[in-house]
């Protein structure tokens, strides 16, 4: 099976959609879309992904995390380029199975795929690596913007928080409560959901936003940084799903518990800032998306990110968040 | 050193000529050009780069591996995504030395960083990983097609064939005649010139146009492929370096040695097909963007590329060019 074989057989069909991408049969791909919303991410087998995860899985989650990074500044997907290093010999049964996996997501998000690169390592050990660079046409609003809150700004979180990071656990077998629902916490592991629908209500309404992919405190640290504040998060207000506050109540210290969950990565969710004057506009933009959405905080003068308690105390939290580089 | 230190501290500075970028502290970039021209290259260690190649040099082979893919649409670069999956433990000296590779090419040929990503592998054996997602704006009169010829054009390529390939040999001491000047292939294969010029320069001249990294004959068919015909390169034509032509000269089969030289990859040059009637105007082309062109062949009625001797008779040749899956 040659490179190119590859590319006219399993990669060209994930084009049709796209005139410009030329069926992938020529050197680059020709866009004109005016502005344009761009963004990368990559993962990486064990790193970003388990090394037995199912490829279609796997292929899934790139476009999730790279629409993730679209829905956070009320982008709305158009298609991607896709890089991929395959270990040497990987099977055909293989990247096919992985291309189902974007067709399925391509048709769910409505997406073409419009160029990218497919080689394989030298050798076999070496792990997977995907890169994708996704675009989008920006909100009619202007992109939503990490920087631009304000001193007194509500925090919000879409979703529930620290479901994937207790998946990541089950995966690896190291939840051993028959309490929990792991099965749902691991498909939260494998398919993040983007919130696509409030990343674009929120255009012209957030004064700023962020995906949540590091940690939920690692990314209202970086949202807070991005305009000079801190970030005081109420962390009884945390959104929690039913399992994740089923392993909340195996823990003998609740506190550490919830800072575990909100240090953990892959929650894929939004975390953004509004002034108190639009908290109306936030309960109207997420019933409008159809996506829960809790206000969980304020931002104030100061610096970092950190969880209070009841009474306005910080509860100490040992980790900052998720970090390739740990 | 955490991914956010490299980010900020090594890479952010590279998107100083970029407000879309927003300094690398937001998740997507806004980029506003109307239509842009996309191609994303990658680079692996031990693949497409030997493992103790200075990664200064690496960094801005990256660059032009991806240049040179616009050059062969006529775009003229505007900027990049960069994907890094470092092997575990990089030092910061390395990542540096390779932002310092970036900087000198982003002044060269006037680039900015748009965003990326920075990952780590979980393994120190894991080889490093490059992608690139590079745009440009498409020429005036309309991107170079792949397809779009017809039998009867003229064939050409730009600068010499094959000498990237000789200095992959020598860099891994396979060449051992001490008439050939290994310096100087070893740089073409280090640093290869985009064809920025001669490629905005064709644009409404060329009636398909293709990149040459896979070796002369190979891309030669992937162009023909194209159009539905068939390339013939007269192999004596062939551009050759001063230091190819005395390797040619050490060689016992000089039809083999040319035939090996137009099957190595890494050249990076344009091959091109125009009508005989402008032959007068790509030489003008090619005197106006300093480039030397090369008129090698005919596009006939047919399929494949091939190369042929001065009696118009094929010459075999073992390989079909450069596959990372072979």
């Amino acid at each position: 099976m040659s490179e190119f074989e590859i590319i006219r057989d399993i990669f060209a069909p994930l084009t049709k959609a796209a005139p410009g991408a030329f069926g992938l049969a020529d050197d680059a791909a020709l866009i004109d879309a005016g502005a344009l919303v761009i963004t990368k991410d990559m993962l990486i087998a064990g790193v970003h992904f388990l090394p037995k995860d199912p490829l279609d899985l796997v292929a899934r989650k790139l476009i999730r995390v790279n629409l993730s990074d679209l829905a956070a500044k009320g982008a709305k997907p158009i298609g991607y380029f896709l890089g991929c290093a395959w270990p040497s010999n990987t099977k055909r049964e293989k990247i096919e199975l992985f291309a189902a996996g974007l067709k399925d997501d391509q048709e769910r998000f409505r997406l073409s795929l419009y160029g990218g690169d497919t080689t394989m390592h030298s050798v076999k050990a070496a792990p997977l690596t995907l890169s994708a660079t996704f675009f989008g046409a920006p909100p009619a609003r202007g992109m939503n913007r990490r920087s631009g809150a304000s001193a007194g700004d509500d925090i919000y979180v879409s979703g529930t928080i620290g479901d994937a990071g207790l998946g990541l656990m089950a995966l690896r077998k190291e939840l051993k409560f028959t309490t929990v629902d792991k099965a749902s916490l691991a498909g939260r592991y494998h398919l993040p959901e983007p919130r696509l629908s409030l990343g674009a209500a929120l255009a012209g309404l957030a004064t700023a936003t962020i995906d949540v992919s590091d940690g939920l405190l690692a990314d209202a640290r970086h949202l807070a940084d991005a305009s000079g504040l801190r970030a005081e998060i109420d962390a009884v207000s945390i959104p929690r799903s039913p399992a994740a506050a089923s392993w909340i109540a195996t823990q003998d210290n609740r506190w550490r518990a919830i800072g575990a969950l909100a240090s953990s990565g892959d929650d894929y969710e939004i975390f953004f800032a509004a002034p108190p004057a639009m908290r109306r506009s936030v309960t109207v933009a997420a019933k409008a998306s159809r996506t829960e959405v809790s206000r969980i905080g304020t931002l104030t003068r100061g610096e970092g990110a950190v969880l209070v308690d009841e009474n306005g105390a910080e509860i100490p939290v040992p980790s900052g968040g998720f970090d390739h580089f740990r």
